[in-house]
């Protein structure tokens, strides 16, 4: 089926630190090509980091399917789809024979290739088993967010814990929000560490059975042995990697990369055992996964709803910057 | 059975900076405990380490079983037994429960708890399971290094490795020079970095099938996906968390605590998905294996031997700080 939609679609892009209307060509679908009409993206802090390239914002979309290339099989027009993060990868290599592909050294992911194709834009091409079907069980506001940070949060938990571990989850925003209901439902102690006791309660909704303040941590009954750095800084790790706080051979995620060094404290994780794991997004097979575990077990983003225009990307990006979203912005297409 | 020898022996303590012999009191023997004549031991840094606490040194023992507490039931006098570095654990944690006691919160192990007892002596009392069986085809000379160096480069390795994977050894000295068989037999292709081309030789007869100088890490044809780091510094990381060189999703293991930060790059760390294990001697389980391992495969230390004296351990520390050793020293009782 031929592309009906105009050749010329807006896009929004970060030129000089805020975010611009443009515009970006449409190009004839390849084979594998999916056309999707954007309804829904949120908005993650990765979008903020990549503000500076005059790159098309968004990889967390979820839109309804216009078109498809010729050997398209899985998806057909009216159907829901979401996506963005991870584009492509080379498909034979062994990381993509293994189910691995996140780790493709072909890969595309937003940021690294593809500057023209975002989901803060009308339209979004993606490549078929790139983009994900959302469950019926799955609103659109809320599948948009699971396509960033939903599988982020899913992969690094689901990947390690065992049930009945004890998960201890630092920082509570797009990413920590989620991680908490993932790793409940998945059987897990969750234990919150945040800031500010504002918090708390909030946290414990969420499905945590403990909360702590980050300057008494050492007020911990039992040990975590899964940590996840879900905010966009490091902890202080001397207060952490310590045995009564996450158990020996204990592991520690980080889901932010701050720039500089991870600087963690040798002679405890030598002899106190801990494994730092990385995780990035989710391989497609799990990102599938996720999404009928949140359908199944209602784990929802708790969202703010903005506009998706250049003032209400604005606005988000503002409420994000400053810390005040709770906790996930999604950006809304007028005709959605 | 009561034990028979003296009640006085004798040991070896780090006073001031050098190796004295000291004495110990035989304790009576628990029910479970087993009293080991000494015939050899391994000399390995974490001894150094230690040497400035007044302890027994010596946890790479190996001897004959002179006396078993009335509860053993899996050794008897005349048996060949090996151990020293972890001593005991609860036995009722999840840890040990799972086979994991060497991470038991209850552990004893070299240097923690149990000063006066030491492989570096006339004798060596161990528990019943954390003393080891000698395979018959193992000599004892080849034999006491493996109860630390060995179970440590094999617990390493043999948790990560599959068949065909790149494993990277940073170092050929105590542990490097094990890593390498090790790796090697579990059907590894071995990939050695070394500060000195005059280590190739024995690098590729000890099972490498590549060579690289430190500062030429970016010759590597093709990435290794699991990088042990065997001795007793870091490497730069920053050239060898590149994805040319260490796979993406790939495992750093470092085997050394040097006290401070390890300090990674994040940023690589998280994009190219770099996992760090830590690895700390084996469990008994684990240990067990690496000996049938080692003698059904033929794995073996090279070693120096010294005398088990003051002069010897003396002799043995010095060419171990001078980082003269190929590779590992070897302290033999006058008796043996």
């Amino acid at each position: 089926m031929t592309p009906a939609p105009a050749s010329e679609y807006t896009v929004y892009r970060g030129v000089e630190g805020v975010v611009k209307k443009s515009s970006a060509q449409l190009p004839p679908l390849g084979p594998k090509d999916i056309l999707l009409k954007i309804t829904h993206s949120g908005v993650c802090g990765t979008d903020l980091g990549y503000m500076p390239f005059g790159i098309a914002l968004g990889h967390e979309g979820v839109g309804i399917v216009q078109a498809v290339g010729s050997d398209v099989t899985q998806f057909k027009v009216g159907d829901r789809a979401g996506g963005g993060y991870h584009r492509n990868s080379c498909g034979h290599c062994s990381y993509c024979l293994f189910g691995q592909d996140i780790w493709c050294y072909e890969r595309s992911v937003f940021g690294e290739k593809d500057y023209h194709n975002g989901t803060f834009g009308e339209y979004y091409i993606g490549v078929e088993t790139y983009l994900h079907k959302i469950p019926d069980g799955l609103a659109s506001e809320h599948a948009a967010p699971l396509q960033c940070a939903g599988a982020t949060t899913y992969n690094a938990i689901s990947s390690v814990a065992k049930p009945g571990d004890r998960v201890g989850i630092i920082g509570i925003g797009g990413l920590g929000h989620l991680a908490i209901q993932f790793a409940q439902k998945l059987g897990a102690q969750v234990v919150v560490f945040s800031t500010s006791s504002s918090k708390e309660e909030e946290a414990r909704k969420l499905g945590a059975s403990e909360f702590y303040l980050l300057d008494e941590v050492d007020k911990i009954k039992k040990p975590v042995n899964i940590l996840v750095v879900a905010g966009n800084t490091y902890p202080n790790w001397k207060k952490f990697l310590v045995k009564n706080v996450v158990a020996r051979a204990g592991t520690v995620i980080p889901l932010a990369a701050p720039h500089g060094d991870l600087a963690l404290p040798a002679f405890e994780l030598f002899f106190d055992g801990y494994n730092v794991r990385s995780s990035l997004v989710a391989s497609r097979a799990k990102h599938n996964e996720m999404l009928e575990f949140a359908a199944f077990h209602g784990v929802k983003p708790w969202i703010e709803e903005f506009e998706l225009s250049e003032k209400g990307i604005e606005d988000a990006i503002g409420k994000l910057r400053s810390n005040k979203l709770r906790y996930r912005g999604v950006l809304v297409a007028k005709d959605a």
